[in-house]
């Protein structure tokens, strides 16, 4: 059975704890990372540790101490590109057609506590919220491995929410991700990471997310509907590059976002206009949604599965303008 | 006068030293990162240390060593794309229109040993080779700061080669260039860290590239046409993100890769097809194209002043295929 944790500083000081019912119950031990924390814990013992007697007398309330991002800014940041099937439609894409895994990074420096204040640049327009469930790793992976539905619970520590804030006025005409969803505060995590035990597994085809903007629903979707499943990713990742206990891949955000992506007829003519001319009916069109975030927007996620066992907690996040200097 | 030093490994043991005229003085010391490395170590004071009579008593050869990257894993690798004039004109764009500065990462666990085989995966058919030059970061920026050519000597540490290996085939139909550009030994490094001191600087604007494979030159400039450079891409990542001392921003290719890219017109008439058929010829084109490497090639890669007083030393690889398993 899942067991939620939290990693968070009280009177000055960064600890973990094991979650239930809204209090905390501190873990013994420091751990200045991610990694650190998984290589040390084990699903099992954390939950008798956590019901057991002597810790039910040392617990906090969630409102007296600072909650921390669960993910350290030494992990990877990996995230997937156009991974839910509405998503992948609204796109111009086809989601049964399936032809390649899209991966980006994000710069680490972005990790945020889940409550961070999103700072939205002074230049940026098209500022965009992305709700996505986040897998932590729970081994190296330093060559290629067949990672299977099987064998999942041997790569997969645990679970995050994750919000991949993007300036899409940045990233879609400089084509490369990486800088428009890079700035400083676009990757809040947590505030849980909920880790899974094997028998667990299943539930990751069958988690509610849902984000919502001044409390109106905006991305509503479960990851049932998912195109490149964990595993998949997973196994194709590791015939690239090296993966590390405690990084963490981030799976790709469902419909609602603010952008307008154009149809592809659309596309198709869009390109035969001149780079300018093209950037600026682009423009145009993002200028009349009005759901791109603006200061004093809240912006609330939330991924649960509907029995209630695993719940990654809320993440909210306010909006607020760089200040100069 | 900038001081040319080498990460590397004799006897089982990882030190630096400082070489000159292949010799190598090592430095006392154990450095974990490049980042400690920089931090403990002046211009200065290492060229009084590699000449001192103490010094000279206990050189090595730079044959009885095993050359390391002398950036550790740790560190982010920063990229720039589409960053020399020449490169740029024959992808179709204009380098005065200079719209935006293209910013990616790949994965720290293709940073390798200048001397590294290359590893051609099994399914990789467009293997491609980018000689750079990459810069090492000298402090840790934390936020929005104006880095100028008057004080650039505060931010960049050195020097060194970067070979962007690129499977052409990932990276450029699948859109985010992080995948294609990540696998394993894809991220050779070195051989040598060149450190400045700031009235070496001017050298930054007039290194001579070049890259040879099986001794025919492929590619040849001077960074003297870069597009975007190093103080105005150092103040827009500022902005963006934290960069962090001994971190990699390797500064983008010169003309003269494998890879085919279709004029303009090409491109805009190529839009309008339909996915499949677009990528099936592209594939047909870089057919064409001899020059993707293949097991047995050799790729040399030198950045050096005309002067001399800059050599950043010799980068070799040789082309072998993934061995099944």
């Amino acid at each position: 059975m899942a067991v939620h944790t939290l990693r968070f500083s009280h009177q000055g000081r960064v600890q973990w704890g094991v979650v239930s019912k809204n209090r905390i119950t501190p873990l013994p031990g420091e751990f200045a990372t991610t990694a650190d924390f998984i290589r040390s814990h084990e699903v099992g013992a954390l939950r008798e540790f956590a019901s057991s007697g002597i810790a039910s007398r040392t617990t906090l309330a969630l409102e007296q101490v600072q909650v921390l991002s669960p993910v350290t800014r030494n992990q990877q940041f990996l995230c997937q590109g156009a991974n839910y099937r509405q998503h992948m439609i609204e796109s111009g894409m086809d989601p049964d057609a399936k032809s390649y895994n899209m991966i980006f990074t994000k710069a680490t420096s972005c990790m945020a506590p889940p409550n961070t204040d999103l700072v939205k640049p002074a230049h940026v327009r098209f500022l965009d919220y992305e709700i996505e469930l986040g897998l932590i790793l729970k081994r190296d992976v330093l060559a290629r491995t067949v990672v299977t539905r099987a064998n999942l619970h041997e790569f997969v520590a645990g679970l995050v929410i994750v919000n991949d804030y993007s300036a899409r006025d940045i990233q879609i005409p400089q084509t490369q991700f990486y800088k428009g969803k890079s700035f400083r505060t676009f990757g809040p995590i947590g505030p849980f990471l909920c880790l899974l035990a094997p028998q667990d597994m299943g539930y990751l085809g069958q988690l509610q997310l849902t984000l919502t903007v001044n409390g109106q629903v905006r991305q509503h979707d479960t990851t049932a509907n998912l195109v490149f499943g964990p595993a998949e990713t997973l196994t194709e990742l590791s015939g690239v590059q090296d993966l590390l206990v405690g990084d963490l891949l981030s799976t790709g955000t469902p419909a609602g976002c603010a952008l307008s992506v154009p149809s592809p007829l659309k596309q198709r003519v869009g390109a035969l206009l001149p780079e300018a001319t093209k950037w600026a009916i682009f423009n145009k069109v993002q200028e009349g949604r009005t759901q791109y975030l603006k200061a004093g927007d809240l912006v609330e996620a939330r991924i649960r599965s509907l029995d209630g066992a695993i719940d990654l907690g809320v993440q909210r996040n306010r909006v607020v303008d760089e200040t100069p200097g």
